[in-house]
């Protein structure tokens, strides 16, 4: 008894954040059921299904079967919320990894899936949803969302620079210099206000989730940032942002950018050691290059180069 | 080199929060340096020393020699940051966990450590301190801090308990029930707002950190909660308090409580699924009993009684 719960230590508290979540699970659903032609008689694979919502969504817009798989204990709370609601019959529960498992069809016409990490790739599903999509998708099929991009914005926040490298300096009477390089590494996911946004955002990335492969997934990228207002630069914020498109009667989509509804994604900050000033029309370019770490396969790397200046960050 | 980091992957970002938190950080400063008498000239013990914040206090204060142990990397910038001190004559940092080590002194007059977890017990190092206490104290020593209790309050917040709980009635249209008893097992760590505390607190356990036993540590106790206002109580918040008291000519302690200034470790809520009124003046009788999980080091069980019903928690 007490060990089926620890299998999903304190798991269930997360599973409710992310239907709390309401930019998320709503963006979802009304993807779904404002776009029931997609759904109406067709196959479905919800791939990180967790309690079934989204199942339970392609259910009721009218999907012939649809197939959930989850590698975590919740799959046992999604057949229990399955039958809850009557949909067992439509809704088949697998638990497993993707990479292990059969499914109880040759083909699926559509994969839904909410696979997003944070600055989008980091701990994402979206390598398990390329294997699947390669491996079952019918030949006219979709995933969805279909479409997601990467950006990146300037960020002028003096107070948070100081809070995180200028605090180093005295802390209750002492130096601790040596920290700061050490958590400067550390990306860190924060709520960005858009007050401190100075620059228009970039495209570092865009990716089409029904055609790109994995290899896409590290990729190096040039940008440019356009100042909105004179201040001091003092690290970049990453987001993302998430489309349903391809065939849609209605188009939705959801970004997590700094002036954008909350998100339990938030945003990304990479703190740079030296701040750079900055006049309203002037240009910051620079080059970013984003890798998976094949040593640590939860974390990513980053890395930009500004004015000949090389920095490194982990995603985690 | 990423290896190095990798060790210690995402710890940096938490040493800054633990400084950062004033009421921690700040009390330790002034027990030590408002009770010089107690450390100068003497051999002190740093348990969980982190950046050696703790052993910088102590050697100013007048220590004759500092030893901070951590098992963790960030003991490299540890040494670090006592050399950018030029402390290192005076404190000694060594790797490893206290029961591998060997101290290069027979015995310690003092032994400090901030050792506390949430809802005091949680994946705390008491269990280390005290052994640390028993191998190396001498006859006259003292730990510190020395005394500290746990706490419990009754809430009344059907804001929150209908977010935890009616919220599964309804989920974007559907049934998710089965989800109530698996969320409620979880006990939270949130901020306690003081306007839903509806009763006078109860100490549930006090503990002389001088002389308490680990098997003291699994406890069994009665407490009576008597109502402060009309309300519905929705669950019960667990709070600790700690003191700087032996021998102190300036005692220091801090509380964890819902009015007191917040800390890092917030409060600990049981939630209740069934709800019970009460009126002012009205008495809630319980028992308690808190225990190691020895399926599961890092957590523990926490069992309620009261009016015959049995509520079971994990603290995580």
């Amino acid at each position: 008894e007490d060990d089926a719960y620890f299998d999903s230590y304190g798991h269930y508290g997360i599973h409710q954040e992310m239907l709390q979540d309401k930019v998320r699970t709503q963006s979802y659903r009304d993807f779904i059921y404002k776009n029931e032609h997609l759904f109406k008689g067709k196959v479905v694979l919800d791939i990180g299904c967790g309690t079934a919502i989204l199942s339970m969504f392609a259910a009721k817009a009218g999907a012939s079967h649809v197939i959930g798989v989850d590698q975590s204990e919740i799959i046992y709370q999604a057949m229990d919320i399955v039958r809850e609601n009557d949909l067992e019959k439509q809704i088949t529960l697998i638990k497993g990894r993707i990479e292990d498992i059969e499914l109880p069809v040759k083909q699926v016409d559509i994969i839904i899936s909410e696979w997003m990490g944070y600055f989008l790739l980091f701990e994402s599903m979206l390598d398990t949803v390329i294997y699947a999509r390669d491996k079952w998708l019918a030949p006219n099929g979709a995933v969805y969302p279909d479409k997601c991009n990467i950006n990146l914005v300037a960020m002028g926040d003096k107070k948070s620079h100081s809070s995180k490298i200028a605090f180093w300096e005295d802390v209750y009477g002492f130096k601790m210099n040596c920290m700061k390089s050490c958590v400067l590494q550390e990306s860190s996911v924060e709520v960005v206000k858009p007050v401190v946004v100075m620059s228009q955002p970039a495209e570092i990335k865009a990716i089409d989730v029904c055609s790109s492969n994995i290899k896409d997934l590290d990729f190096t990228s040039e940008f440019t940032l356009e100042m909105t207002r004179e201040d001091t630069c003092t690290g970049l914020c990453g987001y993302f942002d998430i489309f349903f498109d391809k065939d849609c009667e209605n188009k939705i989509n959801f970004s997590t950018s700094p002036g954008s509804e909350r998100t339990h994604w938030s945003q990304t900050v990479f703190t740079f050691e030296n701040p750079m000033d900055f006049k309203k029309g002037d240009i910051l370019q620079g080059t970013i290059t984003c890798t998976k770490n094949i040593k640590d396969h939860r974390s990513m790397i980053v890395k930009f180069t500004i004015n000949g200046i090389n920095m490194k960050y982990y995603v985690h």
